[in-house]
């Protein structure tokens, strides 16, 4: 037993908590960026709110809102260029993932200068940011539970996170009503993102006493109460599961790290824009078959907990759980073609080095290649 | 499910890290205020090597070595004078619990004016305090891994907990290897201690679902492994085991907060200066069945982790348990005298209201007498 854990995020979980935004932000200062996407806390009356909480409690608010789906290091760079115009004091992401993780880097950004890219490829450093609050409206990614930023260059396509301790949010509000304006779609793409998460920490070679505690509770809440929401048929219990079990994987990997299916996805997403769950989805069984091998013993317990028999028929489990969500998907279905698949596996090892490393079986380029062909 | 949970302390977890102390004082600055007993750490040579690690480092080192067991608010108030009149930057505590718990309040006082009872008793607040860092050399209170400061009065016997995020330590290095140089009685007490924190927070009405499989892991871990290293058969992962079990005893209280054995100890070691442990192993079966009806669900799986059937054998399987460690005591043969038990009772309630609130059956004064008598 050897292991570090550090993780100073103040989590405030539970239902109809979205009205403690005021109070929690007022801590930070008295003007705040709040970054949000271009539709849904508009259509759903979210942003309205936060605007009159946050006012309430004496927090001026500038919204950005120009944050995309696999946000750009372009969009963290003018979303960071209005949070120093405006002397925001804090960045508050409400929304989904790419929000959250858009927050964060602009909140970076907001203290240092230079290249994102240069901080993310750790050319350089810097262990400053802005406060950050993170209000998460989807159950997917864990964002509002660690250290990461995933942004895309558009330049090159490179999908990698920024990660430092300065962007662990100092606190983020997670409230299980908000994920309930989610299309289906979205929450089984999310929700399978979240299982992933981990899933992931759990096989990696960084796994530790704490993560392995976190991610088999985010696994068990996730399997057994994901397929209820997504049949329609979800409760408050479901939902607080859900949710509770989406943290938890954005905990879980900050110290344990993601592994080889978020390393075969961002190349993926990176270039063809893909919906990150389904982009998971497709890659999951094959890349799972592949790593039995590296950890049989925690192969088993996955498979399992999804109720499967032991670790030989763990990627037939992963299938019928993805088989309930409508997710059993290809990645050319998503638009991938064949001749990106040399380009996505060099870029593997180019952007997610570190995850590819802490997965139970490390793959050559050759491996990885096949992987993406069963994929396809 | 409604939760907060807050706790930012670095751990660094593994045999042999006490190494880094040097390395992860050097972040806080020049020089440090290291607070350690009067006799084991010189005994054992590990003062000294804690002097040439943070040397190397590059820290100057002010030993402060007059804590006693059950610390006095005027130890800390020394110690807070030493502090401030060296500009230290730091508080390193080197020690068992009592040791880590001074040097949490002499970094509070050292940038706090006033009485320090007036914030125990919360009637003034500060979260400010010297950056602090933990090496527990027992495997008991767990300080290491919460806010927790527990001091007693000498003028009025009141041992009661200094709480505020600002002393929970910036690190704490927590290397098994240290605890190898307790003598055996101290090892059973103060790892019955450890296990009494994961068996109240586990039934504290403040649980939440981290403390839960904290506690529950905790347990596990000190049920297991503790009579092994008792009888002196411990292998490197019994040590490890216990070690991290009281960790998280540390960490999962400061959540869930103690609940009764504790509000029971304090008062009967306020005034007779019990050695913590063996004071809670004289409260805690009787307790215990007095507790059952409150959280049957609860007591029946701790009573299964320590061998038991079911929530009705749980005080039994308690007992079996302290057999196991020669730790069947009773309040009388530790001086505690029968005139005491009135004073006793209504203390309990003076310093430990919040722990009895949260126990499963909240006691008044009456039943507290009873039970405080069944454990004479």
């Amino acid at each position: 037993m050897n292991f570090n854990y550090y993780l100073p995020v103040n989590l405030k979980f539970g239902s109809g908590r979205i009205t403690e935004l005021g109070t929690t932000a007022a801590v930070y200062g008295k003007k705040a960026l709040l970054v949000t996407g271009k539709h849904s806390t508009k259509k759903s009356g979210l942003l309205d709110r936060a605007c009159v909480l946050l006012q309430e409690a004496g927090v001026e608010t500038i919204v950005f809102d120009q944050v995309e789906a696999n946000p750009l290091t372009t969009t963290a760079e003018a979303g960071a260029e209005i949070a120093k115009r405006e002397q925001c004091e804090m960045v508050i992401g409400l929304g989904g993932g790419s929000i959250m993780d858009a927050a964060k880097s602009i909140a970076f950004l907001a203290k240092n200068d230079g290249d994102i890219s240069d901080y993310i490829f750790q050319k350089k450093f810097s262990d400053e940011a802005l406060p950050i609050i993170e209000v998460p409206t989807t159950c997917g990614t864990g964002s509002e539970g660690n250290c990461f930023s995933v942004l895309t260059n558009p330049e090159n396509g490179d999908k990698k996170s920024l990660r430092c301790n300065a962007i662990v949010p100092k606190a983020s509000i997670i409230d299980p009503d908000l994920m309930k304006t989610m299309p289906k779609g979205v929450l089984a793409s999310v929700g399978f993102d979240a299982l992933c998460h981990c899933m992931e920490a759990y096989v990696s070679r960084a796994a530790q006493p704490l993560t392995d505690m976190m991610a088999l509770e985010g696994m068990h809440r996730i399997a057994e109460h994901l397929p209820k929401l997504y049949k329609g048929e979800g409760t408050k219990e479901d939902w607080e599961a859900v949710t509770w079990g989406s943290t938890l994987g954005g905990m879980v990997i900050n110290t344990a790290g993601v592994t080889a299916p978020h390393a075969f996805e961002h190349p993926a997403s990176g270039l063809r824009n893909l919906v990150h769950g389904r982009g998971l989805a497709a890659v999951v069984p094959a890349i799972t078959e592949a790593s039995i091998s590296g950890a049989p013993e925690k192969y088993a317990v996955i498979s399992r907990i999804l109720g499967g028999k032991d670790e030989n028929d763990c990627a037939d489990s992963i299938r019928a759980f993805l088989k309930k969500l409508d997710l059993l998907v290809t990645l050319s279905e998503q638009g991938v073609k064949e001749e990106d698949i040399d380009w996505m596996s060099e870029n593997s090892w180019k952007v997610s080095k570190g995850s590819l490393e802490l997965h139970p079986v490390v793959f050559d380029v050759e491996t990885i290649k096949k992987i993406y062909r069963k994929s396809m």
